[in-house]
């Protein structure tokens, strides 16, 4: 990133008749001198900015087309190899607002990894949690603690910080799909912690099941294996898969057409993935979702606190984020910033998915703002 | 604070040969040009300074002294009057390592608050949590919510988001005292909501009691008011005053004597401030701390993910923060960034307070790191 | 403790010359009649009884035979009628040691209810937890809160206290299961609320689908409806469906075959029915298990404080219980007594059931002692 | 439900025409003949006593004069020595509605305990849950796990299940107070384990401090002592002292003088004991209280799930129970069973008590009820 160099006194401080500030004197200038050599800086000059009335991020709406990213996923795939050191073939979204750092928001890290034919992601951990989101494509297997699990089409892989983890392409194709992570988070807290793994998983690792054993054991629904205790962060299913969302969000459309409860509103259905071990969110500091806006539906704009990174699964249709509206189509990602009122609308007619329906996959930083009592949420007109 | 200008593109990437790195080609360079223009940056180029393999934090430790903080807060007692826009005269320390803004680290604000005889703060409320410690001096009442709280030496005052607040200075001296809040937090994360409340308190509130009522309901040791029903976030209890904390300490040091657990080592006794309807910490994101270093004794080193600011509340001593020593005495502030080892030494023969051990205020965004299951302890050698 | 026979004083104490009782003097039976006056016992009299070196429940270990179970329902649904009033036709266990009262154990009631063909069991709601368990059999449907829910084989149906519940028969064939309360602790605490409903439910709800929508909202793994609030006590998924439980335990034993872990020990897998809101059981006071043990495997004896009932699904074997040890088969019930240590043996070469395994169905207490911290374990020799 | 008096078979079921039961034929009365045989009992003959519309609770409303238990308890001291095997000199109420078992209610043991100069109880540990209330006296010290806590007028002192205690009066008067347990509950649900200690406990705990050690390190309002880890069960401050139930309680009535929150109704002051480490109740299965009813006042009559029991500590004025209503004055103690409506008066102008107020300590099983979520009120007219 752009390196930031400090001057001496990185404390610069302006004195200027303004409203609410004070008179803009020769004295408060020396006033002003001596807060900078003090490295002092007082609020009354930065409480605009520091403390508004509402959040207004840097961070802005933006829209990222995924054609474009697979192909130049694709580039790299033949140009940056793989290994200890750079790690993971992902490329993020760095918003624009955010000075060129690679941050989809403040908090948020999103970017498109991509692996080619037989290619290892060598195996590390780190204390910021992740997942993984599979738009397209399949014959990537992640090991997770030792435990091989498949990656296809629309399935959701928790991954808790601190698991020991790689990636191998066990097929004859190259696989793309997008990590989330709260890289950004523990980046301005300074949370983190990084360790080298083996450089090559063994071969009994190396299997290619179609379900991992963590489905085996916790995948059966409200069922608790007994003999397992399960003590760490996030949750110990470490696939969610395709057919149990698409399921449970046509369970609940179907349910509205029955005149019966199960929807969040008029065509539009809703699950959040949750950690059987507490019914809470995945992960500490991530909140996944998934939703279905039925065909010709469109949600009502919400304004919440923190902010969210969508990726579109299937069909079309607009999204509106504060001022930004894009049409959207498979695969496409964009960035809604703290409090920015938020809609989509799925397009009548649509032939592009099977269900008709505009389905968005769906993170965010919820959990960090519950659990710290900041979360506010607001309908908007 | 300074301004970052954008520039065109808020990415720039560098192609170079580099261990780690892929071969700087033109064809590299190209892809490197792709990703700026769709506003992508590889973790390649960035893991390094993204994913350490622990904390490594951009804020240092730094000390200010007290007699300069309060020289210069009353030189802008002179100069900078109190009133709606600017707030408060409250004076923040600006790490060195944090480009000039007025964070203590990155989640912390550390301010020296100054108010003038007969001075009136106005009343506003915020989602930032705050708490008010006192060094020296009295004469200023806090009115949370409608209720004065007298604000006097060793008395620490939490005051939980969004709860309307107000100062007025109701004698004929001037008072220092220094607030903490989690303004950095919220500012980076977005969180944040502000709202002006009235010019002027009424009469009914500008009294001076010696007691809040938050005292009166919620100070008695574990004994619970049940004709009141507390949910906000936050201790009900807005005054922890000083011969509690005092007698606690000293308490826990005669146990030691006796050969009684009570310390946390030797010489070393500590409270947290709790709040009495759960047990907790009394701010959501804020853990606040007092801690008494016996003449003689010294703290193990330790380190801990998360920063702290410590204020010298009396005796005298010498502290390590990192590769920094520095003898403090009552009022000075220093920081502990995130993962530095911290340790701290009361002189022996010391007659510089009551009981000749070194008193330390802390306080910490460690509620934040336990909260997302982030939090870390190393003692060091 | 000396028998208590109720006289117009309803306390009556010996004065008797015993070790540890004081000596049996006039003046002692003197001062034991003015105890009975004014109603009050001495511990020193009781103390043997009342506390315990360990659990001493006055309820045996005792096993009913299905096949007789069944047969009186039978013969009680010719002879006995279902309605308003006497509510439902259920036959409980009575411990012989409780007294001729229709307690299973101190605190759990377990009952077969046979229902008839067409027979409607009518409408109510009560403070007591109830689940039903099917060993066999099909064709009715319990609806709760409106919800039509189908029962058949393996099928384990929570209901959490309070919500309105009916039952009807909408084949041609009778059908048994089993129901356990908590209607003995509620008995003992003076917990108890009961409200009668409506005498016959609606057609709307008289229907007979093969998913509850309970289960279309809540039965897809690790999915949330976010359309829904739940936050009524128990488990909002009012059915765990045979083939998921079979499922999860086949899939423990396969792992246990690779080496892996999955059982809770060699050739014994089990699940916990849980709550999907929170992970925890799905009822406040009843917590509900199933437990496959492998052809040839036994499992560890274990005393547990808090009773058990057991139902054996499928398979046959043994099962020891204190000094009991009986061969059991499909649909036999036996209770486990506080601190009685129980194992079970599944026979080698069984043809008995579709695993060989022997299956059983498992409810207890222990949610009460867990929340109380008087849960204890001990594993025995 | 009909009475059962225990037989070889302990099941005996009558057949005989009534509203809701089947017709008392012969058949049917082969069929229950057939129940007792199988050991059963079928739902529609007990369902009225089982299941009745709200709680019916077999204990009664009932009144014990304190003067009549001191006098009752002094004479024991002359004739019942305490010692090993007796364990203490406790004389329990024993409910006339409850078959002459020494319960005060289902759930909870009330006693008077009385140590003659000199005397030791010796030391043991037991799973049931115990407290001391001094209404008045002092001269014991109770140690516990080793810490002496002294004991005098209006002190309250926890004592959570398998903490080690023991008794000893260091002077030459004797002194009584009162026991609350949950011995009723934890024997009805077969929780019990006893361990004895020594006979004697050792000199350096036979001491008698004016503070326990407990109340140095968790006596200071709002803060806690790091050095202590408390993860048992049950609040570790082992002496909540009279002058602090009493100041809060008084700055109650203060606050509504002045027009402020903080009484439960008019004239009716309130505190509920709490646990500093997580602010819940001092016990996982006893909640305990204190109420103070100003001179003049009276309480609004309301009806709570779960029983209690009552000590006048102070003052004079009558008490209401369902269809009693009692005079009642300093020491004595009343029941209040489940649902029964309770309410207080306090007599004007009486001249009883320091404050002119009726004082009264309260123990109840609440918190056994809001752990399992069948806790209810109702205020009753």
């Amino acid at each position: 990133m752009t390196a930031i160099t400090p001057t001496s006194s990185p404390v610069t401080l302006h004195a200027v008749d303004a409203p609410g500030q004070p008179d803009a004197t020769p004295a408060l200038h020396d006033l002003y001198r001596g807060f900078e050599q003090e490295l002092l800086v007082p609020l009354w000059t930065e409480i605009g900015d520091l403390m508004p009335l509402h959040p207004s991020s840097h961070a802005v709406p933006h829209l990222w087309k995924w054609d474009r990213l697979v192909a130049l996923a694709d580039r790299a795939g033949h140009l940056v190899p793989v290994g200890r050191g750079g790690e993971r073939r992902a490329i993020a979204l760095a918003n624009p607002g955010l000075d060129g750092r690679p941050f989809a928001t403040p908090t948020l890290w999103a970017a498109i990894q991509y692996l080619m034919p037989g290619e290892d992601a060598p195996e590390h951990r780190h204390t910021q949690n992740a997942f993984r989101f599979v738009v397209e494509g399949s014959g990537v297997w992640t090991v997770v603690g030792g435990d091989a699990v498949p990656m296809n089409r629309g399935d959701f892989l928790p991954q808790a910080g601190w698991n020991w983890h790689a990636h191998h392409n066990a097929t004859d194709q190259p696989m793309a799909w997008i990590d989330g992570l709260d890289i950004p988070f523990q980046y301005l807290t300074d949370a983190q912690f990084f360790e080298f793994g083996r450089d090559r998983i063994s071969d009994a690792e190396r299997i290619t099941p179609a379900l991992s054993r963590s489905e085996r054991l916790w995948g059966h629904p409200g069922l608790r294996p007994l003999g397992i205790e399960h003590t760490a962060a996030g949750s110990p299913l470490l696939a969610y898969k395709w057919e149990h969302t698409d399921r449970a969000l046509a369970d609940q459309l179907a349910l509205e057409a029955e005149g019966q409860p199960g929807t969040v509103e008029h065509g539009h259905a809703a699950v959040r993935f949750s950690n059987p071990v507490d019914g809470r969110d995945v992960l500490p500091t991530l909140r996944t979702e998934f939703h279905r806006i039925a065909r010709g539906s469109q949600t009502s704009p919400v304004r919440e606190t923190g902010s969210s990174v969508y990726q579109v699964f299937d069909g079309s249709g607009s999204v509106t984020v504060g001022d930004h509206t894009w049409s959207v189509t498979r695969g496409d990602l964009f960035v809604v910033p703290s409090w920015q009122p938020f809609s989509a609308r799925s397009e009548a007619g649509s032939t592009d998915s099977d269900s008709g329906a505009l389905d968005l996959f769906r993170f965010t930083d919820a959990p960090v703002f519950e659990a710290l009592r900041l979360d506010r949420t607001q309908k908007d007109s």
